[in-house]
């Protein structure tokens, strides 16, 4: 496989880091292909803006999507935004590397979506869930976070985990059509133990062992709906 | 009432500015006091960094929420976070105006949450949710996005539209103690008549003559819940 990890914490010796340097070294060592894009490292911006836009279809009004497509379709989108593209396009599993921040992504991997998923190409008028530009592809969210595993699930103090990151994991990676691989999660990880967090290495290195046998997570198919993308009748 | 509105557009023109526009000409006429933190007009740093600590509790290691803490109680946190934390102690009242980008806040005011949302002032150890630091204080979200209204609520293609906003609503807003209101949406703005825009700012304007009336959206309580933020036996 083609392997993209994104990857986005302020501490180069994070553990989060360590994670990714974990999955770097397994799936160069299987044969995989891994490109890496730290995003600290590469002081990247996640602001969307008009400076995106070399040139602009709509010079007087800027709406972010449509310049995307202009900007996409005539080459003249900014470099940083087109160089990701070419390596989400180039890769068969995209690996998500993060610390939770706010129940979501740090803000500089938020604006790798932002500026990153262009309208078009990686999804577009009915091309999302499904039917979005990038099925086929897979996507694997590897974090972190403060939190224990007991404040999620049903009944916990913070409901399903998978629930909290419903829009990374259906409102972006489902939309744009990625199977969505069920997230590994280190928990509570600046308050356990060496050994406890060695051991999280341990259990991501068995994970990244099974990738391929993985079920992605269940979410609707577009045959469900309609062309006004209301409900079919049963 | 003091009311803080933050506020994230790329183009200046949006509607999404009209809304914010009319809400500072709406609330000021009715007596309140009103601030405005337009971040892309203020160049707003979204990015969480080791930059953010003048001085650093541990030099060799950054956990950014202990710097934080560090940082706040000795005055030595950035500048630009420090204005917008006295910003949101002022205020009893925060509308976040912005356009939904992934079903998420658009990077620039997710990173505004990442630095200023500062753990030991505005939550830490038990103090969220309802005993979280902002508690008294209500939050609004007033958004624009381009999917149309039918496709968010049960059985609907994307599901319930509170579902979708979970991280920000309850997992940001409530979990820092805010009473959050119900979000105030324009729908499918991008793609509908300029008299159909009008009339959302109309409703805008409605929705805000009954702000003090309205009833916040309901969440666990951490009465509910143990020492060890385990679910009480009922």
């Amino acid at each position: 496989m083609n392997i993209l990890i994104v990857h986005a914490h302020p501490e180069p010796q994070s553990f989060t880091t360590a994670m990714k340097d974990k999955a770097v070294e397994k799936l160069t060592g299987q044969g995989h292909e891994v490109k890496v894009s730290d995003l600290y490292e590469m002081n990247w911006n996640p602001i969307a803006s008009a400076d995106d836009f070399a040139d602009r279809k709509n010079k007087d009004y800027l709406v972010y999507a449509l310049e995307q497509r202009h900007g996409y379709e005539n080459e003249t989108i900014a470099a940083d935004i087109q160089a990701e593209v070419e390596k989400v396009l180039w890769a068969d599993l995209v690996i998500f590397s993060f610390p939770i921040y706010w129940f979501s992504v740090p803000a500089i991997l938020k604006g790798w979506f932002d500026r990153v998923f262009i309208s078009g190409k990686i999804y577009g008028g009915l091309r999302f869930y499904d039917k979005g530009g990038m099925a086929g592809k897979k996507a694997l969210v590897a974090c972190t976070l403060g939190g224990q595993e007991h404040m999620f699930g049903e009944g916990a103090i913070h409901g399903p985990f998978e629930d909290m990151l419903r829009p990374l994991l259906r409102g972006t990676l489902r939309y744009a059509g990625f199977d969505v691989l069920p997230p590994f999660v280190g928990w509570h990880v600046p308050y356990i133990s060496q050994e406890d967090r060695e051991q999280f290495l341990v259990d991501y290195d068995a994970y990244l062992d099974k990738l391929e046998d993985l079920d992605p997570m269940t979410y609707p198919t577009m045959d469900q709906f309609d062309k006004t993308l209301r409900p079919m009748p049963k």
